[in-house]
């Protein structure tokens, strides 16, 4: 097993979701640029959904064109459905991520059809990007969200998820991840499907997408390493939430999880000194809005900061 | 292995450390009884200290007898030197916890002595003990704080941590414990030092104080339970932090370790929605006081209440 992590920036999506100002695309571009400058390579920038639904990534088109132009950086895009991915792929995105909801009720919520029809409109997005030219084709990052329990259903059965994530790597996709998106996962759950599920995928990479409704994020991250997860997701300041998700909380924060995986002796790449620097600025750009996360308040241990650098 | 942890609470003793008001004894009973009655077992009632230095636990005679009268539960009192124990022999505890700090900065600021003439103190203690008449003997708890590094020294040698708990465990205590006093502790050390420990020290149980100060509290039972240990302090809503130790913050919330254990499929005994209960009454017992943890605030998952039962 290799020792380098994946920690994947998606304050600039899911976090946003619930900021309840607009945030200008400078200050978007502002917040991408720095976290690149501490070191973090994997970014969620935007989500091509509804303008209406949701103003705050209106301007998706432009965030993810400059994104693109930033060297050195994987910028992934979200989309919900087929003409989500059009937008997506029409501004050149260079990574798509698209998610299916195993909750029919938050999936009817969150995107407006069953996961059965949005699984028919992947295939139909899998054979646009094949498509693409090669120097515009898209790298595609394929999850199953409310994986581990749903606010609107309550438990969610295993094998749903498991067929999921099988009927969604047949049609291939280069990445994949599971989301607990309301906080319900505990770590022998994460454990036991993340480990069903790299049996059933086979050579794809999974990642996780953690949030810290109920504590337990962290433990779950050390969960999935056991089980061969190699990429987190995560948002500087543990903001995010889910709009269609009722109780739904924060983000595992991105400082937190880089503290965690570096005192694992896990490389990240990213200089935690300089994110927490970040995340002072991002305090100032989204005013008013409570930060979490235990490492932003308390400060990384004077005699850990060496190995707390680049990782 | 048992799959049966012991979660003591020890929120009546470090938990009222900080708390800038003084809390009279009838509420502290009331807050004994009222998470007895949600199945905890085992607690730290008070502490023995000088009166003048800590006012908070001036009735610590008062509330160590009444808490041995309650039927069911394990009260024990924390001592940092010999005057202390006497006090606490006198009042006649049913465990007398004695901890020395691996760090001689935070000794000398918490006790007032370097550690090796706490030792000598414990020496004299455990002598006093054994001289009680068997039905007033108190079983012994002893440990060693700021095990896993102090604001004050940075990084503690786990040889001398090693060389205090073993030196300790020749004394005779019951059980024993390592503190993460200001919560430096990660998952990676606290797995190999727990294990160390373990060998070390032979048939006595280990315990493991944490704080959660860096968000790795969690993290680091699980570590601790995978390396053996079978009992974790524990204060409900998060409360804590030690006066003489810059920078800590507060133990690991009660309900929280309570959830993850039950998650694990390990019991404690603890009603956990009536352990919720009593938090939300805590909160009116010490109004203005700012309580943590994450499933007070989120609750419990709907569809997993009956797990979270009588356990």
């Amino acid at each position: 097993m290799s020792d380098f992590i994946t920690v994947r920036e998606v304050g600039l999506r899911d976090g946003l979701q619930l900021v309840p100002f607009h945030v200008d695309t400078d200050t978007k571009l502002a917040w991408l640029e720095a976290e690149a400058d501490a070191g973090v390579s994997a970014f969620e920038v935007t989500s091509f959904v509804s303008r209406k639904a949701m103003p705050q990534f209106a301007d998706a088109e432009l965030v993810a064109a400059r994104a693109a132009a930033l060297p050195g950086i994987s910028a992934a895009a979200l989309a919900l459905n087929g003409r989500g991915a059009e937008r997506a792929l029409e501004a050149g995105v260079g990574m798509l991520v698209f998610v299916i909801s195993a909750s029919q009720a938050h999936s009817k919520g969150n995107a407006g059809r069953s996961a059965d029809q949005a699984l028919a409109e992947f295939a139909e997005i899998m054979t646009q990007v094949r498509a693409c030219a090669p120097e515009r084709r898209p790298r595609v990052l394929a999850g199953v969200a409310t994986a581990f329990g749903c606010t609107l259903e309550g438990a969610i059965d295993p094998a749903r998820v498991r067929a999921l994530m099988s009927a969604m790597a047949e049609l291939g996709p280069d990445e994949m991840a599971l989301a607990d998106t309301v906080g319900y996962a505990n770590p022998a759950q994460v454990k036991t499907l993340c480990r069903e599920v790299k049996a059933d995928i086979g050579h794809l990479s999974l990642g996780l997408h953690l949030h810290d409704t109920r504590g337990l994020a962290l433990v779950n991250v050390v969960a999935g390493l056991e089980a061969g997860v190699t990429a987190f997701d995560a948002a500087l300041g543990g903001l995010g939430g889910c709009p269609f998700a009722p109780g739904a909380s924060g983000n595992v924060a991105t400082e937190d999880l880089v503290y965690l995986l570096h005192t694992l002796g896990l490389r990240t790449g990213i200089h935690l000194p300089k994110l927490l620097k970040v995340r002072e600025r991002l305090a100032e750009w989204l005013p008013g809005v409570e930060l979490h996360g235990a490492v932003g308040r308390a400060g990384i241990p004077a005699h850990q900061v060496a190995e707390m650098e680049p990782y």
